[in-house]
């Protein structure tokens, strides 16, 4: 896990242009991983400068970083209930909601996300309808904060408001402890966290609310609670990277649920329904895996020294990195555009910057970074060929410190995903993180209309290595 | 799918010594497959002289064996209810037993398989204990049939008899609407597919018979029954094999039927114990797998002139091969050894020869054929390196005249399974079929012991050269 050998050398630029990058994988022989150097920008070369002289506190950052990776990788993320948010989450009270990626406000909230902001709140029952919701928002009459600041996470939009039911993850490492919420994911297409907000959406919320949510929850203390680590390593041997593609896990979970939902339910046709619900959702564990992925990042956040990023996060507006050496600080940078395929009838033209806070996941080493345990997920972004999904690992595998053994990929013979991104790594070779993700329409109330893959902002690690280098007493 | 240039050329062997022939292949690229010539056997110099004059026939045979092609590639299994096996199996009476493989009297018949029969005999009724039932059936008490002569499949010792409730699949293609049965899978360990037949063993198939068959039976028929071709072809997916690695499959099933499940069950506690079943065997879909693997292939018995091979099986004494061109005719040889894995406390002394129909699996493409989406599996037979894997499917690809387009493998970049073994080709090529198989004990009454993977004895193929050749008018 040490990282002496990094900064011996001059710059490195990997090229990233991903469907070059794969070929020149590919007929080069899948143990080749192409780097094309280049000079880098004007711009950064003060950043580049700065990374070197970090080199004179490499002992104290090694070390930071071990302990950050041994919390990562002994955490024991374990989903234990369902429960009303305004219940579990402190402070998450009247007129709050908590919203994915970075700060924002009403003003600068992209389509989607105000969407699904007035649909809460009409859910919540602080505004009559759609129109009158917009009003309040704008006028200031709701408070907003990112759900990272309340130990949650939330897909696409991430609007969180106290009555909707979440997943609570008690992370049960030794000296951890600490628990996570994340709602429960409510299926595909017309929904609220792609910023759809009509009826059939609140309705949905409100039986999630007040029958599913409470069903699952009564399950998971029945069951003692379901350890998510085993799961997620099964998932990996079975085509999943838990981000665009949760069939393993979602069937999983199902099964091991399943016969104590049974016994948990008071009738066999509500039952029908709610394992019908499950079944019928193949992105069902993305949320379970997010609120794993808050509860393992957690415990990371705050090691002084430490240059291991502890989350991103993406609001529609700004890409936002927390480093774990910089503490509470966001550092952030427009949000990209994703690179995908869209469903029949819509383009590019239709679609919404990133969003999420589901890069969790590639925080985690999921997602993208697990791109070669799931080849039908690069369906999405190129010819679908297994040598691109393996190229996806590998070049990740450049920015990261290690290779989680308790997650491996068959298709890598059974290697480590790779875990555990180091900033420094970001910084020099220009490898921007591979984050898999859904595509909203960029005005509200549509939902989603495709999915891809979107990039981490590289100007988001450049104003953080500033600062992590600050924190060590080395200014620019 | 013809195969003009099949005979074209001096014979070829191929190096099937696996450990040997996987490092050639990973050392040279995956793309390249060693073929070592090395000269025929004495013994096997007539078959292969005969071999050569089938040439003469080529036109014929390639017709043929399109036709059998078109029947496995457009065959539509459902599975569609589960009955009692003597009400839905003509000819299944009283006293009479059907088991795996080709045909075989008491006095021939293997450990296990004598374990399953007793124990079989005491839970129809026909005898009251074991040794009154060891006794009934060695004075000819009791008649023997192979399964595959009764539309039925069943997994090792394969004993089916009238009360034991049975799957049912039908082939839903244009032109065929056949149907076939196989038992339930009763689950890992002591169970009486390997053997056993304790109290515990009736037990549980007087539960499956009395209420989880007729539970899924009905759940079945309320869901219109469950299609099986998507199912598997996502299961390849999701690391299955389909023969010793059911995990994703047997979920997908779960997922499917649950809603159902729940639907047609009286109450949540009985509802609870049969999802528990379930969730509690990765096995489960193995015999749902075998029984719709007999509804593929029985269409194409019979076929003049198809050099396919229609069905491969054991009854842990024998090995037996059908070929469609030579109708209902057994080609046997005695049984190999499986290599693989033993249970802790367990060696190959424990061992019972290979048994089973299962290698039905193997006859459609599937298992150590499509070893490449599995390689998880070849952990059982060697270092477990997903380049293994792949060697076992490009080594079946010698001797199969077809890729299954609707079973794709994303390790292969979405190259369908190798499926349609020619009988030619196994003569000329000498690689015998791998099949994954589960290891019994050699005494009756103890169950499994172990996982590895056996070869179909060349033998079986020899002599159902010299039939086919016959039944083409061309003679030794």
């Amino acid at each position: 896990m040490s990282s002496n050998s990094l900064l011996g050398g001059a710059p490195r630029v990997v090229n990233i242009g991903l469907r070059g990058f794969a070929d020149e994988i590919a007929s080069q022989g899948a143990d080749v991983v192409q780097v094309d150097w280049r000079p880098p920008a004007p711009a950064r070369r003060a950043v580049l400068e700065l990374l070197a002289r970090l080199g004179a506190r490499e002992a104290a950052i090694a070390r930071a970083n071990d302990e950050g990776l041994r919390r990562m990788q002994s955490a024991n993320p374990v989903l234990v209930d369902v429960q009303p948010a305004g219940k579990v989450i402190a402070g998450l009270g009247e007129r709050v909601l908590l919203h994915a990626g970075p700060p924002i406000g009403w003003e600068r909230m992209c389509g989607p996300m105000r969407g699904a902001v007035a649909g809460a709140i009409v859910f919540e029952g602080w505004a009559s309808d759609l129109a009158a919701a917009e009003r309040l928002a704008a006028s200031g009459g709701v408070t907003f904060h990112p759900n990272h600041y309340f130990d949650a996470v939330g897909p696409m939009t991430g609007i969180t408001t106290r009555s909707m039911p979440v997943l609570v993850v008690e992370n049960r490492a030794p000296g951890a402890g600490n628990r996570a919420y994340c709602m429960i994911n409510e299926g595909l297409g017309k929904v609220m966290r792609f910023g759809a907000n009509d009826e059939e959406v609140l309705a949905r919320l409100a039986w999630l609310r007040d029958v599913f949510g409470p069903l699952l929850g009564a399950a998971l203390r029945a069951a003692g609670g379901l350890e998510l680590v085993p799961l997620v390593a099964r998932g990996l041997a079975m085509g999943d990277e838990m981000h665009q593609r949760n069939v393993a896990c979602s069937a999983l979970t199902l099964r091991a649920m399943a016969p104590h939902l049974a016994q948990a339910a008071g009738d066999t046709e509500t039952l029908s329904k709610c394992l019908a619900f499950i079944a019928g959702n193949e992105q069902f564990f993305l949320n379970i895996g997010m609120v794993m992925g808050k509860s393992i990042m957690d415990p990371v956040r705050g090691l002084e020294a430490c240059s291991l990023v502890a989350a991103m996060c993406r609001n529609g507006t700004d890409f936002g990195v927390r480093v774990s050496g910089t503490g509470d600080a966001w550092f952030t940078a427009p949000v990209e555009m994703p690179q995908g395929l869209y469903f029949p009838g819509y383009s590019e033209a239709d679609a919404n910057p990133d969003m999420g806070d589901s890069a969790i996941m590639e925080t985690i080493g999921l997602g993208a970074f697990a791109m070669a345990s799931a080849p039908a997920v690069v369906g999405f972004v190129g010819a679908g060929r297994a040598s691109d999904a393996v190229a996806f690992t590998r070049a990740m595998g450049q920015i990261t410190l290690a290779r989680n053994p308790r997650w491996t990929m068959p298709a890598l013979d059974f290697q480590g995903v790779p875990a555990g991104i180091d900033l420094r790594r970001v910084v020099e070779s220009g490898i921007q993180p591979a984050i898999n993700t859904g595509i909203a329409h960029r005005r509200a109330g549509v939902g989603q209309v495709g999915a891809g893959v979107a990039r981490a902002p590289l100007g988001c690690f450049d104003a953080a290595l500033v600062a992590f280098a600050r924190s060590l007493g080395i200014e620019t």
